[in-house]
């Protein structure tokens, strides 16, 4: 049942959580190892997305009125309350989805669109990113597309070569597309040398448009997900979702999103931090081959294998951590949002893991249920949102849990199909040995904190 | 821009054409040929949709609650007004969009789910129909879904194999999806004793389930266009666009959709008949490769290839045409809308056809300017819109245009992959002769009128 979005329910403002977190937000390192800097990231951020990035005090952002006029394309999205799988569970628990990603591919427009408005009042010419099944690309293809920027972006090439509906979708919309390893970049090339037929990852497809968007001073650097300034857009999934929760007459009990790099997550539970800390619970549903909160270490490390990047304070499994066989793109990334990370090291969100045999199972159901199929990387959010309504059954309690479907699985159905005709592997699980040497060279900080 | 769509937007009944019509409604014969009553239909459709089917006199049909309820998980619709395709092109014209099929896959939910619905209400247990590349087969899925009844749906073996994304919704759906020809059926089998790898047809999927119907009395056979009863409940989205054009502030001088069988055009164009009719034009956009109005006969023709199906006043190429390669699977019928049919016969309406290049090519230049990708059906229907705003500019005329977006190509972005890439070929266009041949076989029908 959808809870009928209203004009409204849209705000004129981002919310920023860090004034209001308990405690310190965590510090950013340049590649170097300093305290980062606005002019660290000059070469890769527009200024206005750097002054959002480092934002101590300030709650409420305004949304430009340009930008507020685009978003109203898709935006108010939709919640929707799961009735049928409630019935289906035999739960006395409510369930509402906030279901994201239908005009617009994914959630990740959310924060595509601000970059690339911020980008071209500045006179930026041509953005760059790096991408693993296409989500985030695509997402930022529209958004240049809209505000006539070029824009190239770095495709892990097994996903290029085996799973290219991202890529059509991208190319359509005149976006330029590049398998990562190539030869544009001399980390693509050192790759390529070692590994002619190297599958790439998505650390390896960022180090390459980082080292793409050094080159050009009228090129910038789009961040997908992990940074302040993305949690920040994607906040307008929380902030709708909590006047549509008041119209439907209930406040979430349990908060759930998946997480790759947590901006899903962040957008959604931010603005209920404040009200809710303690009163509520905030669950982070992590894959088992990706468990960077659940099983990572907490310090400094960088955002993209070849640390060009950043160091990120984060829960990590370690930058050059070579992915497991898994379908959810979104969910293979080493580390974790520097907020998110820091929220799990304050035990004030819980996190867990499950199997993508597990998650693609309940997705199937939920799908059964609500006509709607999630994207793989939902699937484990789908998947927690299921045990915690089983739990209420078993003890007797109405609680409300409030959950994010960030895209449907329009750009990724293959990996539903191998479920369901039984090709599907249990998956290769979490690989202990490869994180640990991964971590190995985990950079050493000077003077933290 | 989208024009927010409001609740009351929405419809509570069905707009039903045929009393306003300024001629009598082309009857529908049985496949033996006399004239066609509620009992011919019984075995197939469930009583009420017979009622509407037949119905000539009311013209508001109740839409039952509970299916308002569903209805209501994704409608009203939004309008959009292209307001950055009309700057591209330099046009003075306003262009207006529908956009169906967002949350829904494709605007075919709108009958599917009014089918399941009654279906259900009468104790039918399954539904069965045939699909060419899955949209019709994926909304029947979700309906059923809903409604808890069974379904097969029969699609073309070369869709099932080429275009695997539409079955691998439905059987995530829990639809069975059989390929056609398959030996599961009479007609099936005879097709496979003459050729073994034969890629099927739309017209040998429906007369498949067709047969699968007919054999047993708890299942029905759904249809996915072409009946009355389809377009009516498809009068949704000309009923929500009317309302929705008021608060735009334009009242549509051009009226345009695609028709494959007709019933998007019909869906739209209906509810503005009355008030539009001499004031307005309707242009139905076929392609070239079919082109049943433009270039076919108006007679009797069966529904199906093997003449199980009723027979239907229409405009038909013979059943027995064989589809040359296309890309837009809903496009590929030998036949049309008998509502459709008597109104271009009245002259009441315009057809024009276009080839899959030129379809495609204006579906690209609309995609990189509204961000919206629109299906290969729709994109015939985005050509014409372009044409029409062209002559607007040419002319210096102030016109408004509105078009339906049928779905957007989530379902098949590969068509559009190889126009990009330009291993497109022209399409082979349409073969005069072998219409001549499927046309020598039209059925001779006695007192007609």
């Amino acid at each position: 049942m959808r809870i009928a979005p209203e004009r409204k329910d849209f705000p004129d403002a981002w919310y920023n959580v860090v004034p209001d977190l308990t405690f310190p937000a965590p510090n950013m390192r340049s590649p170097s190892g300093y305290r980062l800097g606005p002019h660290d990231l000059e070469p890769f951020v527009p200024d206005e997305l750097i002054k959002q990035e480092l934002e101590q005090e300030q709650r409420e952002i305004s949304i430009p009125k340009p930008l507020q006029e685009y978003y109203s394309d898709w935006r108010p999205t939709a919640l929707y309350r799961a009735e049928r799988l409630e019935k289906e569970l035999g739960t006395p628990a409510k369930i509402f989805f906030k279901l994201e990603g239908v005009t617009s591919y994914t959630y990740e427009a959310n924060t595509a669109v601000a970059q690339a408005y911020y980008a071209r009042e500045q006179g930026v010419k041509r953005l760059v990113t790096g991408t693993g099944n296409g989500e985030w690309g695509v997402s930022l293809a529209m958004a240049t597309n809209v505000f006539n920027l070029e824009s190239s972006v770095y495709m892990v090439r097994s996903s290029y070569e085996e799973k290219p509906h991202g890529r059509y979708v991208m190319e359509v919309l005149d976006t330029e597309v590049i398998p990562s390893p190539s030869d544009r970049t001399a980390t693509g090339r050192e790759q390529l040398e070692q590994d002619p037929d190297s599958p790439g990852s998505l650390g390896l497809a960022l180090s390459a448009a980082f080292e793409d968007a050094s080159r050009d001073k009228d090129t910038k650097f789009a961040w997908g997900t992990v940074m302040n300034h993305v949690l920040l857009h994607q906040t307008v999934i929380g902030l709708e979702a909590k006047r549509q929760m008041r119209r439907a007459g209930g406040r979430p009990d349990i908060l759930i999103s998946a997480v790759g790099g947590g901006s899903a997550f962040g957008g959604l539970m931010f603005p209920f931090y404040k009200d809710l800390l303690g009163k509520a619970r905030f669950i982070a549903v992590e894959a088992a081959e990706y468990p960077s909160l659940t099983k990572g270490q907490y310090g400094y490390d960088y955002g993209d294998s070849q640390g060009l990047a950043p160091m990120i304070k984060m829960y990590t499994l370690g930058r050059g951590y070579m992915p497991p066989k898994m379908r959810a793109g979104g969910m293979r990334y080493h580390g974790m949002s520097p907020l998110i990370s820091a929220l799990y090291r304050e035990k004030q969100i819980e996190a867990r893991a499950y199997t993508q045999h597990e998650a693609l199972g309940a997705a199937v159901t939920f799908a059964r249920a609500e006509g709607v199929i999630p994207a793989p990387e939902s699937a484990y959010a789908v998947k927690a949102v299921i045990d915690e309504a089983i739990a209420c059954r078993e003890n007797r309690e109405r609680k409300t849990i409030l959950c994010v479907i960030s895209a449907n699985s329009n750009l990724d159905i293959e990996s539903f199909h191998d479920f369901v005709d039984g090709s599907d592997s249990a998956g290769e699980g979490f690989s202990e040995s490869a994180s640990q040497a991964a971590l190995s060279n985990l950079p050493t900080i000077q003077g933290d904190e």
